[in-house]
């Protein structure tokens, strides 16, 4: 059994990945764990590049950009990656934005993987064609509204003659539509519905960056969504919305009037401590700037002091942590040396503060002793009230 | 400021959360969050009850059940289900299978919301709409078959006069066609496709319990599908695709074909083990049974002995562990009272095994000795070869 293990991890597989719309948030489990596990990470343009700093930093990362279509790597070129990746044996994810099989081209390159014989899976991704009007307060299907969706790739020209796109049939559907990768066609996307009798008063909506921070909306009707649009300075990344569900945006949109909304805030707490307090802005809107203006780093005599204390810790009494920091240095310094918590003896132990208390207790340890009153403050410093 | 946390903290709020499509995987990340920090969570008919479990069990879990339209609880009652819990100060998620705003009602629930004045977040989901069909080798769109994908509901009477669904629309529709929900009128929907003129030889495909290991697949045209399913007993929940993109099933079915597919395995290891044992297997495709034959509780007589012997610890020359389970029921014990790591002071540790020594590691305690031959098999007990 362990044999056949040792030969299935030595199998190269691709993972065909969906990164969803943007919002960070909006992986699924199956997708984070992969780029989690995965030897090799081919990726797109993506909307927000947050997700790659998940993957294993020995990861190889490899960028073949698309973005409305321009790829810095040719789609051949792409696939040929793939599957010289995997035949070396590696886990490869292949991390495309929304879903792989929407307009993601993910089928061509599957059809690819299967005829090099290679294995792969499939996780599709949240599509930015729902989740971007979702977080703009609309949604694609309402009982008063519409009970069909129809998503249309914006990115063909739709003036040439060959358009695959059947202008006759969407003016005449009573439907929602979604054009992605449309925005920079949207004159000429409008021009051939209303020249097939769709109604100029039809709501129109566009979403620049939806599901992100830098989300902006603009509505409007068929008749002047693009001149809105233009006017606005709108550019790609963006999802086109054409149905009367737009008329509910108003009430839902519950993204964009968050608290925090349109405010960008600079945190300055160590890297590792500001990304919870970054989350918990982000979930009032907040766009977070992080800058620590703090360093938690080893000390300048390179731990001499430290390690002569450690290396005579049977001669204390007491040992005083000043910080959570202060308590993971300690025993990060005290393992390093090869000796393990035995070496605490019996010594007592002081924290200040709870919450250094609290890393202590998840170290196996109980603070005999917490002070009530604590400061940061240096004794001798500036004279302020208590 | 901790005074205004602890006042948003005591806000009422809704998540309408989108549970996907079945695969427990493929809940977002935040949507599991949501689902973990939430004081009450009002649950639809789920493909996978499995996420149910992520809850906090102090959590207040309600079912309001939605399977194929049929609701244990009017829509009517599931708002004012919402507004009360949220209007009590909880954090409620509203979880729905699949994304909540196709087909899902997620919008008029939350126009609820609004009205009575409730905030809430709306936390898209991977749509059973394209990831069914993924996971039964089909990609909606693809350069050689469809830039345009038209999502219908089929839970609505095709064969009443007043039907909102354009059939002249959609069999004129060069683009793919799914529709969610459908299974039961399938035989009306294929009727209506062909009487407004779509050819009987479109490939189409209805998946049963898409992304779960249950999934079937049967494949045909317009003229067969309704035959072919009736034959093959398919029932709701399904989810029906029409259109060439079908054809390339044979060469992309990842999912149904992946080395243990269809093979139900029987796991017999502690709750615990189970699971990531269970995780392996369900990644090759087995369907797992967890009924475990062995269960780690505590000694028959309460701990007297194991208390003896933490009482008088410093009195020992060496501690012996024989298993995992072993040393954290020993440090739970010691914990339990009261004590903490220093009690093992000087004694030296032996660890049986590699795993033991991992787990002892994690206590921050470094095995002396670990030997390099042992078993399991009791001394005395039935003879074997080496």
């Amino acid at each position: 059994m362990s044999q056949r293990d040792k030969a299935t991890a030595r199998r190269g597989m691709v993972y065909l990945v969906g990164a969803g719309p943007g919002d960070p948030g909006l992986i699924t489990q199956r997708g984070l764990e992969l780029i989690r596990r995965a030897d090799c990470v081919v990726y797109d343009y993506l909307a927000n590049p947050a997700l790659l700093q998940e993957a294993d930093p020995r990861a190889e990362m490899i960028y073949v950009g698309k973005k409305g279509g321009d790829h810095t790597l040719p789609q051949a070129e792409i696939n040929r990656l793939l599957v010289d990746r995997a035949r070396a044996g590696k886990k490869v994810v292949r991390l495309k934005g929304g879903d792989p099989y929407l307009f993601g081209r993910g089928g061509e390159e599957a059809e690819e993987l299967v005829q090099a014989g290679i294995p792969f899976e499939m996780v599709p991704g949240v599509s930015s064609a729902l989740a971007v009007p979702a977080y703009a307060g609309i949604p694609l299907t309402h009982r008063r509204h519409a009970s069909l969706v129809s998503l249309i790739t914006g990115h063909e020209d739709p003036t040439k003659p060959a358009s695959a796109i059947p202008w006759e049939v969407l003016a005449r559907s009573p439907g929602t539509l979604v054009f992605l990768m449309g925005v920079k066609n949207l004159p000429e996307i409008s021009q051939q519905l209303l020249k097939h009798g769709k109604d100029p008063a039809t709501p129109a909506a566009v979403i620049h960056r939806g599901t992100t921070l830098a989300q902006r909306t603009v509505v409007g009707t068929l008749a002047d969504i693009a001149a809105r649009v233009q006017e606005a300075g709108l550019t790609a990344p963006a999802i086109i919305v054409v149905g009367s569900v737009v008329e509910l945006r108003p009430q839902l949109n519950w993204f964009e009037t968050r608290p925090l909304w349109g405010k960008r805030i600079l945190v300055t707490r160590t890297r590792r401590q500001a990304s919870a307090f970054s989350a918990l802005l982000r979930e009032y809107g907040a766009l977070c700037l992080e800058a620590p203006t703090i360093e938690i780093g080893p000390p300048d005599d390179e731990y001499e002091g430290l390690d002569q204390a450690l290396h005579r810790l049977e001669e204390y009494q007491w040992l005083v942590f000043t910080s959570p920091n202060g308590v993971e240095a300690f025993f990060q310094r005290l393992f390093a040396s090869g000796r393990d918590l035995r070496a605490v003896g019996r010594c007592r132990l002081a924290a200040i503060g709870v919450a250094t208390a609290q890393v202590l207790k998840r170290c196996g340890l109980i603070a005999d002793v917490i002070p009530q009153g604590f400061s940061g403050r240096r004794s001798g410093g500036q004279s302020a009230p208590p």
